[in-house]
């Protein structure tokens, strides 16, 4: 082999003839074009800072002890396995150099022919620091897993407290937006407090679990149609779950969730769905950015730009359909990822690129079991039984690796007929960060012993 | 009910006309005598500082990304739901007055009736503290994926070195103790060797991946036959594994291994199998210990006091067998715990007590995919396939749970036929501790972001 090894600061990537595609981001839209650009002519070389894709529709089942974090998770190498000319670098990238077609990492500097930005989206805490210190994101692994640690430790703990409005501090759980998340999470908190949690702390009245969910719109599921909004609402009713709608949070101290209206509830943990925001990158031109996003044209690539490309939620592109831009979901990274890397090979080859069109395959949101709503193209709506067997079926297809689709179906047969939820260990309690520590702005964090 | 709530502390666990059994530990004696007790005529309260128990013998697949950690723990809470005048607190036991039959927790003091000590051990580092901070211990979960973390940590560094030296550092396992643990995790890295991290690595030659197992004495599994010992060594030669018998280590700083012998190994990782000690408790009598292990007579009790009592790992019970004490296993804390269940309920009953004797059924380790060494009463002996499958028959009937078996099950099955390890995520990247952090003595601390 003729390949002569150019050292690029620390990340050994051989130079060759091949062009070189740089992705950042190893989710649904960066694995798209990485595979899309298998045993095609270019060099390719992926960062994500960590070494796993994650399956975020299903973190809020990790959150809730219904399934291993494991399972919803792959290497992201396992993936990448037998591909020619590819390279894998777990590193944080740091920036972009437009000018100099190079990105800044953790691990060093690395030139590029094309760059992909698919590096989604973070929590957005809307500049409130005292927010962000002490609410509950719910965006990666890590951050489920805390939750489920600091849920259980909150029964620990209540169990042994004997100070009344301590222990229903410790019994009240906010969860903040009213989407797919927040709604998803306050179903299955509702079905925690019915079938599961009882049986594991006889001395607790579980009649005083309060889960609360507060949405600024006056309806949930925005996004989606009106009926599955208003079934979503009568869904987590029967669950007992106070849906606050119409509602917005003043602030949360860590004590106390204070609503724009005066309302007040003594909660110790506020689960924060409220909002995300693209991850933009220093380096990213401003006058490419709108609303925390990158504009992109049809061609997914980067507004004043001739070789950057970006996908998935980071990408602003506004369609009729969608004056706000695309939505930020999984079907969108997955169809832009797929469109960019033939796009690409037909950059390579001087073929015509092809323009991007977003086709809307439904949304959908479970509530527990048997409840679901789910929205299809042609103003099909479903609810109930059928929509959360559409629910289930969708998602198992959607999980990434034969072993992961396996050993969720197993977990959910299980969870099915024993109404159990067998992960609730807390294996590495959840330590609130300390106030005094400086945090950056812009990176999520995620704080545990 | 006429029960009246004496608050004990923050303990808060009712006074009865029962008398109170406390139990301290939630391991395998801890959980057979708690459920021997259930609908007895005792109260009983059980302390563990985790929520759950853990199925230590499988904690190496766990950090050779072979099995999920949730597939190995399960809830307490789920075993002793439905009984009866029982109680959980998740709580470090920080000593006991037996003067004053309480024990002294973080939670508060809980006087008792009869004590049961049952906490385990803890991992051996001979008090020496640069050792303690530089090397991977494998007794709980969260050291398990530690250990996970760091290996495929080290591989993802490797990629990035172009150091010769630092690059072999990162790429030398070395594994201290020649026990069941040792042997095990020296077959499990063999195979992920041979079989998982060339696909993940192909930038990486793995023929300089070097796995040494290091044991003090001059053979391999000193508490088996001979052959099993034999037998393990020439497994362990065919994964390439350096054995280095009759060989001691005298120091580690976090870079280099220092044998004996004057040999030296550089190595960011050393794994620790090399002993473990009773957990003894402040305020157990000097007397009462005997090589940090608490005596015990043939009842089980405590020797010098009336009612408290050891089982499993921490007591000391010479027999002619093993006249250094019983070995530290998980069968002898099982009929430890059960007979000692009967035996509170016919000292209760003013029946006579049974005295304890030890059946032993033999002793296991596996090496690999259809390699293990099997000892069975009667001088039976086993190697090769069959006594993998005997091995994964008793494993899979002791772990605790059906639902952790079945999701266990699966997982064998899918890395029998695969080849695979599915499990290869740095969820949360390990951290060194730092050196200056003063560290509690007597306790096993756990550190990770």
């Amino acid at each position: 082999m003729s390949e002569q090894t150019k050292k690029s600061g620390d990340i050994m990537i051989p130079q060759t003839s091949k062009k070189r595609v740089v992705i950042i981001g190893g989710g649904f839209g960066g694995l798209k074009i990485a595979k899309g650009l298998r045993k095609k002519n270019f060099q390719v070389v992926l960062f994500d800072r960590h070494n796993y894709h994650t399956f975020q529709p299903l973190l809020y089942q990790v959150a809730t002890a219904g399934l291993e974090p494991d399972s919803i998770a792959g290497p992201l190498r396992k993936r990448l396995k037998n591909f020619k000319d590819f390279y894998f670098r777990m590193a944080t990238v740091e920036s972009v150099d437009t000018s100099r077609n190079c990105i800044i990492t953790e691990i060093g500097e690395l030139a590029y022919d094309y760059l992909v930005i698919a590096n989604g989206s973070l929590t957005n805490y809307f500049g409130d620091s005292e927010l962000e210190r002490n609410v509950f994101p719910l965006k990666q692994i890590p951050h489920a897993l805390n939750l489920r640690s600091q849920l259980l430790q909150s029964f620990e703990k209540a169990v042994l407290q004997s100070d009344t409005e301590e222990k229903q501090s410790l019994m009240n759980f906010v969860i903040v937006g009213g989407g797919p998340t927040g709604v998803e999470l306050a179903g299955a908190l509702g079905e925690l407090k019915l079938h599961v949690l009882p049986k594991d702390y006889p001395e607790i009245n579980f009649k005083k679990m309060m889960i609360y969910l507060v949405e600024g719109l006056p309806r949930l599921l925005n996004g989606m149609s009106h009926e599955a909004g208003e079934n979503a609402f009568n869904y987590l009713k029967r669950f007992d779950v106070q849906v606050l709608v119409d509602k917005k949070l003043k602030s949360y101290d860590g004590k106390t969730v204070t609503l724009d209206d005066g309302m007040s509830i003594p909660a110790s943990t506020l689960i924060w769905a409220a909002g995300v925001k693209g991850n933009i990158l220093p380096g990213v031109a401003d006058a490419s950015v709108f609303k925390s996003r990158i504009k992109v044209d049809e061609y997914c690539k980067v507004i004043g730009t001739d070789n950057v490309y970006a996908i998935g939620d980071v990408a602003y592109f506004p369609t009729e359909a969608y004056p706000n831009g695309l939505p930020m979901l999984a079907p969108v990274a997955i169809q832009q990822g797929t469109l960019l890397a033939k796009n690409l090979v037909n950059l390579d080859k001087g073929k015509e690129m092809k323009k991007f069109e977003y086709l809307d395959k439904g949304s959908m949101a479970t509530i527990g079991r048997n409840k679901a709503v789910v929205d299809l193209p042609g103003n099909i709506r479903m609810k109930g039984f059928i929509a959360w067997w559409v629910w289930m079926f969708i998602h198992l297809l959607s999980i990434i690796g034969f072993r992961n689709k396996w050993i969720v179906l197993s977990n959910w047969i299980w969870n099915y007929f024993t109404f159990d939820r067998s992960t609730r260990l807390i294996i590495r309690p959840y330590v609130k960060k300390p106030a005094r520590q400086e945090k950056e702005p812009e990176k999520e964090e995620v704080t545990s012993r």
